[in-house]
């Protein structure tokens, strides 16, 4: 009876060894490549001088693009498709008024989409779906042998992160995430300081998307099918991350030399989209009544392998003032965006600098992007001209050949806070592990640089 | 055998089952409380007409609270205590320039604080020390009859929150926390403005000590022997958070009809001390060869029993400027302080209140207590005048045996961040349960208020 003591002791030992890991393991497994697969960090595709384009999507966003690309020589939209007829018809107009040839039309059906992804004279598939179809598509794009370019987030899930990098890396073919904010003309300013060393040493960076959007969640009309309405009524942690995230991941060089260690999320309850619904359909609406799963404001801490911090914060229900923070902080200065923008320096980083000193940083250390195509990006519009600046980067990489600015691990490490940060806020604030969606070749690179020829 | 397997498998189910609350549970314990001792609750004493007051600790704080106390009528200093000389004169000194009888002075030794608190011609200790004395003294003076008031943090770990709790219930005295900040013009009318649902249903709220102490951490005599200095060679987490944590629990109602459930906490590493000691002392100077274990910035997470969430930061060695945040955030309006104050409201959240609306709003809810002494502290100072509202609401609660605005409990509470913080950030940042330090009766009163006679 000892031996079987012993064991039982042993036994427990070990199990209460195994669940401070094994807890995380699942959700943060990091599967292993498949033989002959390798990584696509810095990848080259062959460059393509006329670019072929079919989008998918063409709501809010998708109808935006049609009229953002063709401003970019080199660009053809060949397909424009989405399961509303009316978005393809005013697309088209849209394109005709732009003085360029009528796209083929994809209408109707749910999956309308695979038979753009099918044609052999695409290059380029433009994805602003709902956010449940970006990984869907963008596998069966890859797949049929084309670039992908996608809305935020990438993906919903853990499996959806893999297989965006898996697909990209045994295809060979370019998964871009189409993060906007990375190149406001603030954010692009402000990376290029921190390149050049004007905070020191980052220690701590914030972003957020905190954006009321109760009236639009509640349209009938704004999103298809309310389907951002009903995202709210099943997932929690942060649903929408890569606004704030991305900008400050370049700047921290997140899979250029460091990389995510883990996270934790803490979020409130919903309190907000009943209050909201109550008061505008009546205490005993569907619309009150049904039970909404996203708290109304969700905080995501990252820890770094470098030991840097990282917060990220969601809030698309309480009234208050857009805001992404935006925040860099360093060892010799500091800079935020919201609710104005400062910057505070070494030797006197007590204050912020005054409105001459603040304006020539800004004139110094404006991006070499934004020096090239932003009069250009400000005519075109598109978030005052960030949208454009991201289109043009990404037809840019792909006619020269160059490696794209955000690459599929970038889209698989930011876009994976949705899954994680849900996760954790489901499991009392556990802390995760993020995986490693580059498989060890994070510090391959040494510094986030926009690729030129 | 078979039995014996499902015995196993039990106990493995058992142990993992544990794991999960076992891990916590020491540093979360929530001792029973002794037979015959009850909550100090909404607590009232004797009303005491003259509060003979000993001083101990006179450095930077308690120098100043020798010169604003003479200006409260009914208070009279008898002790002045501090382990040098100098520092005691200096004292005597103001209070001579006030016009004040001298008080008897006590120095030279480590303990000579014990000799004040043993007097029994004293009602109430005011504690200005290093903060590892705060908890001992207070502890200390309780035993022998005095009430006590203390600098921030009240304790450092908590088993020093249980003794400041047990003791206050067992003495049946007084232990206030001087967490200043409570008193801020601008706290106070938010405070106001959130008890009366102009925010509507508070969902988030923001706190912080985020101010460059590097030059007076590293001064050899800004503070006593460099204490804080030491402080950040053997403290992470977050060692100073109640400046941010005392307003915000105020307004979410903690201990009075809210309380906290769980925190993370996560931190940076430690850049910003031994960079900048590098380059005043020298690469191998001793200030720049010992080890910081202070990470430069710290975020905690604070989920509340009624689904409230707060953010707390701190970081003391990055160049920014001073920033306390105060964000309340609720389902009809939010404020913020930092880095300008602003208000924006329903219907037109989406926008700052302009200077006019923000004027007349900060006028409509001045806080009564500020209306009332509101001009006389501003004369007197101490941070704008918010030092002194503390000390006078302290002196009116006792002068009238009330309630005081900040108790025991919320000493507790707000300090325990030190530890608990600490503790998750040294363990992967894992979720830690707060204690309920009223030991069941959170609830007992809805909704802070100041006690008016």
């Amino acid at each position: 009876m000892k031996s079987i003591t012993k064991s039982i002791a042993i036994l427990i030992i070990l199990s209460i060894s195994l669940v401070g890991i094994s807890q995380n393991t699942k959700i943060s497994a990091e599967p292993k490549r498949a033989k002959g697969q390798t990584d696509v960090v810095g990848m080259s595709c062959t460059p393509i001088k006329n670019v072929r384009i079919g989008i998918i999507g063409l709501g809010n966003r998708g109808i935006d693009a049609v009229y953002r690309l063709p401003f970019i020589e080199g660009t053809e939209i060949k397909a424009l498709c989405d399961i509303r007829e009316k978005c393809v018809k005013e697309s088209q107009k849209v394109l005709t008024k732009a003085g360029k040839p009528a796209a083929d039309e994809y209408y109707g059906t749910a999956d309308a989409w695979k038979k753009v992804c099918e044609r052999d004279d695409i290059d380029l598939i433009y994805v602003c779906t709902q956010w449940d179809l970006h990984t869907p598509i963008a596998v069966y794009a890859m797949e049929h042998g084309k670039h992908v370019a996608l809305e935020v987030p990438a993906a919903l899930t853990m499996d959806e992160c893999w297989q965006l990098v898996n697909t990209s890396e045994k295809t060979r073919k370019h998964c871009v995430m189409l993060e906007n904010c990375c190149y406001d003309f603030f954010e692009m300013a402000t990376l290029n300081m921190a390149q050049q060393g004007v905070f020191g040493e980052l220690v701590h960076a914030e972003g957020a998307y905190i954006h009321d959007l109760r009236t639009l969640n509640f349209s009938p009309t704004y999103y298809y099918d309310q389907w951002r309405l009903k995202q709210n009524m099943k997932q929690t942690g942060d649903p929408y991350p890569t606004h704030g995230l991305g900008p400050v991941c370049q700047a921290l060089n997140i899979n250029y030399g460091d990389k995510m260690d883990y996270l934790v999320a803490l979020g409130s309850k919903q309190f907000g989209m009943t209050e909201y619904a109550k008061a505008k359909f009546g205490e005993n609406s569907k619309e009150a009544q049904q039970t909404y799963t996203l708290g109304d404001m969700n905080t995501t801490l990252i820890r770094t392998h470098n030991g840097k911090s990282i917060l990220i914060q969601h809030d698309v229900t309480n009234p208050r003032p857009y805001d992404r923070h935006h925040i860099l902080s360093g060892t010799k200065g500091y800079v935020q965006k919201y609710p104005q923008e400062g910057i505070a320096l070494e030797p006197n980083a007590h204050n912020w600098l005054n409105s001459v000193q603040f304006d020539s940083m800004m004139k110094k250390y404006e991006h070499p992007i934004v020096k090239e195509v932003g009069e250009l990006a400000k005519k075109v519009g598109g978030h005052g001209g960030m949208d454009f600046i991201m289109d043009y980067r990404l037809i840019y990489c792909l006619q020269n050949g160059l490696p794209v600015d955000m690459d599929v691990y970038d889209a698989a490490t930011w876009s994976c806070l949705v899954p994680l940060s849900e996760y954790s806020v489901k499991n009392g604030s556990t802390s995760v592990k993020v995986p490693d969606f580059t498989r060890g070749a994070w510090n391959k690179r040494t510094g986030f640089k926009h690729a030129v020829k």
